[in-house]
C-alpha cells in the first residue's frame, strides 16, 4: 500500500515546535519570520523535510501560510481547510486568518509592528511576494530581512534528509521526441527571443526537458534539480551525485554536464553579461537576486518547456492510451465490486481504498498512485478535498452515495478518474443532481471549438445544467495533467478566472464538474480528455478542435434519469459506454464482463 | 427620413487635401503627422467637423488611422473595411497597412526616419497611446512633437462649424434618479478612494450625470462638454453658451456650475494639490498633461458614471419596455410588409430602409434612429458593417434572404434589432443555418448565472451550435446599450476577449449571433435583453441572474427547422412568440394582426 491513513498535523506538534523556532528566531535576530507553505521546488507535492509549514504549526493543508512573533503565531487558511485547521492548530497559541482575504501580506499591512524585523527565505518566494511582503512591512512600520538560513531547517531537530532517489532515463520510446531535439528547438526559440540561456527551475520541466524521472516526492517521478539551458541546446544539469548513475549519464550524452546543486549559484555567475530567461511565476526571488549580483540581465518569459511540455506528442497520447485502459480495467473491476460486495453496507472508505489501489497494483505496471484517493462516503463525499484518515473513516452506507476519485501512475501515462456510485437505492434527488453533473460532463465531452477557444470560454458547459437547477460548485472545472509526470499541469485550464492559453492540439485536460451536498454527500464525473482536430462535417467551413475521451470505465448507470437528456446527450452516454465495452469489456473475467455488459446497456 | 444614401469619402478628397494639408506640415516645420480616427471625445459617431481622417485621406471607415509623411501616406484599416479602403483610397497616394497587426506603432517601428518629427494632437490620443506611438519613433529614429493646433484643422477650408444643439433636461420621470442624488452617491464614492473630484470626460456620462440629452451628433442624443465633479456633489460642466438656456439653468440648479469650455483649462488649473480621479480609457493625453502641469495628483480609475450608468434602475427598465414595444409595433408592421409585398422581388435595399423608418416614424415618438439601418439583401447581408449606398443598392430578389439590422432612440428607450427574412422559397442549407443562429440565440436568452459571470463566460453559448456545424461568426455577441443614450455602451460586453465586469442586474445587452456566407447571403438574430434576478427553482440553493427579453417582434418562422431544435428551445421560440402576439398584436390592424398570429403559431 502507497496510501497510508494516519492522522498528520495535530496541536502536539505547534506546541512542541513553536517555542524551538522562536528559540533560534530570537538567536537570528529576529523579530517575526514568514513561512509559506511552498517549498524550493514550488510542486503540489513537498518532500517531508520541506514540509516547513506543518513542523512549526500542526496545520498540514496543501495551501497555507503563517507568520510567527515571539508573542503571536498567525496562520493564513482557506475556505477547504476551516474545520482542519480548527482541528490541527492550538488556539491558545495560534490565531486563524483567511488566505485569500485579508491574506497574509494584507493582513501584515494592517498592524502595527513599528521597528520589527521580519526574516523571509527568497528560495520559497516569488519576486512579487517578495515586494508585496516588503510592501506590507513598511505599512506597519516593520522591516523585512531576507535569510541566509532558514530558522525552521535550524530549529528543527529531527528534519529528515532531503530524498535522494536516483534518476532514471525516460525511454524515447514513452516520450516522443530525444532530450538534443527538444533541447534544440527550444534553444533555438531562445535565440528568437535574443535570449542566452533559460533557467529551468520547475522539477517536472526537467523531467520533461531531459527525458528523465526520479522519485523524490510522493506520486509524481519527479527528480528534485535544476537547470540551465543555452541558445545552442547544450544544458548544465545540477542533480545531487547520488541521484545520478552511469546509464543516467550514457542517456544524457555530451550536450549536458552534469554538477552538484552545490556549483548552481556558480553556474548563474557564469551567465555574466548574457540576456537569461526566467520566469517569475516559477522561479524564486533568489534566481533573481542571485541572477542580477550576477551582472546577468533578466528576461521575464513563461518557462520555455511549459507550453511544449502540455502538448503532448502522439506518442505520448498513445502511451496515455495505453496507460487509461489498463486503468480502466482496474477501476472496471473496482466497481463492479462497490456493485456487488459493497452493497452490504459494511465497507468502509479505507477499505474501499485498499481494494482499488490493490486492483491497480494487481496489474504490475502501477509505478505509484497519482495522488492520495478521495475516498468519501455519504457527508464525507461532500468535502471536495477530503482525505480519509483512520479518524474519519466510514462505512458505505446504505441508501447513499459514495464519491471515488483516484489515479495511477504508470511508465506510459499519468491517470486522473472520479466515479460517484449509489449503495444501496438512491433517492430521486441523487439521481437527478447526478444527471446534472452528467449533463455538464457531456457538453464539455462533446463541444468543438475553433483554434484560440480557452478554458475560460468552455467553463460554463460544465455548469449550465445546475445553473438552471439553481446550483453550482465551488471549484474549476479541468486542469492539465501530465504524462507519467505531474497529476495538475499547466499551463491550461478549464475555470472561471481568466486564462489566456488557447487549448492546443495534445493538452490533456481533466473534465469534472460536480456537485456536493453539505451533510449529505458528494458528485462528481472526472474523465479526462485530450485535445484533437475534431472530424469534419458536411459543409463546415472552419477545422475545429474538439476532444477525445481518454478515460474508460462505466458511469453510474443507475444514477442516470433518462428523461433529463437530450438526445444528444444519450447518444454521447450510449457511445461511451459501447467504447468502455469494446475496450475493457474482453479483459475482464466472465463474470465482470457480463456485469460491464449491463453497466454499459444503452440508456433507452 | 434621418438616414441618407449618398456615396461618402472616394479618391477625389485624398487626392484634393493630401496636398493642402502637407503645405501646413510644412509650414510647423512637421516631417509627419499621425491621425487617428477618434476625436476629442472618442464617441462611436463624430460631428462633420471632426472626420478628419475622411478629410484627409477619403477614408470612411469607422475605424482607422493614418501617419502623413511629405513623401508617403500610410492607412491602417481593419478586415471589415478592406473592400471600402481600396475603394475610397487612390492607391497612387495612398498604402494601406493592417490595423491590428502590425497596427500603426508596430508599422512605425519598423521603418527608418532618421532625425523625423511626427506630430501628433495629445486631444485625440490616449495616454497610453502617446507612450506607444513615442516608444515607435524612437525605434526608427524619430521623434513625436505635440501639436497645440491640428493641421488638419488648419488646412481644411471649408471645415464645418462644431454643433451647437440645445441641450434639454431629460426629466427625472424617465432616469429614475435625480442628478443630485446620482452626483451625491458618486462623490461619496471618490471621497471613499480619497478622491476630491473627478474629470468626466465622456458626453456620455455627461448625459447620464447630469439627467440631459443633446444633440450634438448623429444618432446618440449626446451633449459634447466636460464636468468636474467633487467629492461634495458639487459639479462644473462646460457646455457652449449656445446650448444653455434657462430652462436647462434650472434644472441643473445650484450645485452644477456652468462655465464655457474655453475655461476647462483654468478649471483644471484649479485642482492644484488636489487628488483627482481620470480615467486612462477614456480621457485623451491632454487631460492628463493639464492636470500634471497644474499640480493635481492624479488617480487612475474608470469612470465613475459607467457602471452606476451600465445598470438600469427600475425607471430605465420600464421606459425600455415601453420604447420596445413602440418600436415592435413599427418592426412588426415592417416585417409583415416584407412578408407580403416585399416578395414580389422588386423591392430596394434603401426603399425597405425608407418604408422601416417611416413606420417608426409613424408612432410619433421617434427621435432618431440609433444607428444607420443596416439593409442587407442577398451577397450584401454577408457584409457585418454594410451601409447601403446609391452605389451598392441591390433588390430583395426572389430565393434570397435580407438581412435588417436598425434601432431607434425614443426619450424612454433606445432600440437595436435584428431580423433575417426570407424573400421567396429559402434553400434547405438557408434554414440550417437560420435554425443554427437560433440555437445560439435562444442559449444566451435562457441562461440563467451566478452573481460575478462575465460576458466571456457567456459568449460560447451563442456559438456551440455553429461550431458543431463547423461554423462561427467574425464578431461579438453582444454590447451593452443604453436608456435615450448610445446605442454601443460599456462596460459589460458579451464576447471572447476577456472582459472582467460582471454581469449585473439592470444591464442591457443585445443577443446577436450570425452566420455570414460570403457572397451569398447574411443571417443575424439579434434582441435586446437585460440581466435580472431568475426566478427561483425547486431545488436551488444560490440565487441566479437571468435575462428578461425587451425586443418584441417575431422570428422568421418559415427559416426554422422544428427538427433540430431541442423541446426547451422549441418551448422558447413559443413562449416568445405568444407574448410578441400578447403585447404587439393588439396594437396592429386587422390585417396585420391576423398575420401575426400565423407569424407566431407555435412550432409544433
Amino acid at each position: 500500500m502507497r496510501q497510508t491513513f494516519d492522522i498528520r498535523g495535530g496541536p502536539v506538534i505547534g506546541r512542541t515546535n513553536l517555542p524551538r523556532l522562536r528559540r533560534v528566531m530570537a538567536g537570528q535576530g529576529l523579530d517575526g519570520v514568514f513561512i509559506p507553505h511552498d517549498d524550493e521546488y514550488k510542486n503540489e507535492y513537498l518532500p517531508d523535510a520541506n514540509e516547513r509549514l506543518a513542523w512549526a504549526t500542526g496545520f498540514t493543508g496543501s495551501a497555507g501560510a503563517a507568520f510567527i512573533f515571539a508573542d503571536r503565531a498567525v496562520v493564513f487558511t482557506d475556505s477547504r481547510y476551516t474545520l482542519q485547521a480548527a482541528d490541527q492548530l492550538d488556539a491558545d497559541l495560534f490565531e486563524t486568518v483567511s488566505m485569500p482575504d485579508p491574506g497574509p501580506f494584507g493582513w501584515l499591512a494592517g498592524e502595527t509592528l513599528d521597528g520589527k524585523s521580519i526574516g523571509f527565505d527568497p528560495r520559497l518566494l516569488s519576486p512579487n511576494d517578495v515586494t508585496a511582503l516588503a510592501a506590507a512591512a513598511e505599512k506597519a512600520g516593520a522591516h523585512v530581512q531576507s535569510m541566509d538560513t532558514n530558522p525552521v531547517d535550524e530549529a528543527w531537530p529531527d528534519r529528515p534528509e532531503q530524498p535522494m532517489a536516483q534518476v532514471v532515463p525516460h525511454p524515447v520510446e514513452l516520450a516522443g521526441e530525444d532530450s538534443a531535439s527538444k533541447r534544440e528547438r527550444l534553444g533555438a526559440a531562445l535565440a528568437q527571443e535574443d535570449c542566452d540561456a533559460a533557467i529551468i527551475t520547475a522539477p517536472a520541466s526537467l523531467a520533461w526537458l531531459f527525458n528523465i524521472r526520479g522519485g523524490d516526492v510522493f506520486c509524481t517521478p519527479l527528480p528534485l534539480g535544476r537547470a540551465i539551458l543555452r541558445a545552442d541546446g547544450s544544458a548544465e544539469l545540477f542533480l545531487a551525485e547520488a541521484k545520478v548513475t552511469d546509464t543516467l549519464r550514457a542517456h544524457l550524452g555530451n550536450g549536458v554536464a552534469v554538477r552538484s546543486p552545490d556549483e548552481l549559484e556558480d553556474g548563474l555567475a557564469g551567465l555574466k553579461g548574457k540576456s537569461v530567461s526566467l520566469d517569475p511565476e516559477v522561479a524564486s526571488a533568489w534566481f533573481f537576486r542571485t541572477l542580477e549580483a550576477a551582472g546577468a540581465e533578466i528576461h521575464h518569459a513563461p518557462d520555455p518547456c511549459a507550453l511544449p511540455r502540455a502538448c503532448k506528442n502522439r506518442t505520448e497520447i498513445a502511451g496515455s492510451q495505453n496507460a487509461h485502459r489498463r486503468d480502466g480495467v482496474a477501476l472496471t473491476r473496482f466497481l463492479h465490486w462497490l456493485d456487488t460486495e459493497a452493497q452490504s453496507g459494511s465497507v468502509t472508505e479505507i477499505e474501499a481504498v485498499e481494494k482499488l489501489e490493490s486492483l491497480r497494483a494487481a496489474g504490475g505496471d502501477l509505478r505509484d498512485i497519482s495522488f492520495e484517493t478521495i475516498s468519501g462516503a455519504g457527508p464525507n463525499g461532500a468535502i471536495v478535498h477530503y482525505r480519509v484518515s483512520t479518524a474519519t473513516n466510514r462505512k458505505l452506507e446504505c441508501g447513499s452515495l459514495f464519491l471515488v476519485d483516484s489515479g495511477g501512475q504508470y511508465e506510459d501515462g499519468t491517470t486522473d478518474v472520479t466515479r460517484t456510485v449509489a449503495i444501496g437505492e438512491p433517492t430521486d434527488e441523487m439521481s437527478r443532481h447526478y444527471t446534472l453533473v452528467l449533463k455538464g460532463h457531456i457538453g464539455l465531452a462533446r463541444v468543438r471549438f475553433p483554434a484560440g477557444t480557452t478554458g475560460t470560454h468552455l467553463d460554463i458547459l460544465a455548469r449550465q445544467a445546475l445553473w438552471q437547477a439553481g446550483l453550482d460548485y465551488g471549484h474549476g472545472t479541468g486542469h492539465g495533467v501530465g504524462v507519467y509526470l505531474g497529476v495538475h499541469e499547466g499551463p491550461q485550464r478549464i475555470a472561471q478566472p481568466w486564462n489566456a492559453t488557447a487549448l492546443a492540439p495534445g493538452m490533456i485536460v481533466s473534465n469534472e464538474p460536480g456537485y456536493y451536498k453539505t451533510g449529505a454527500y458528494g458528485i462528481r464525473i472526472e474523465n479526462l480528455q485530450y485535445v484533437t482536430a475534431a472530424e469534419t462535417v458536411a459543409g463546415g467551413e472552419i477545422p475545429m478542435l474538439g476532444f477525445d475521451v481518454l478515460t474508460l470505465a462505466p458511469l453510474a448507470r443507475r444514477l442516470i434519469c433518462p428523461d433529463m437528456l437530450t438526445r444528444a446527450e444519450t447518444e454521447w452516454v450510449d457511445a461511451y459506454h459501447a467504447r468502455v465495452l469494446e475496450e475493457i469489456g474482453p479483459q475482464l473475467s466472465a463474470e465482470t464482463g457480463s456485469w460491464l455488459e449491463k453497466a454499459c446497456a444503452p440508456l433507452r
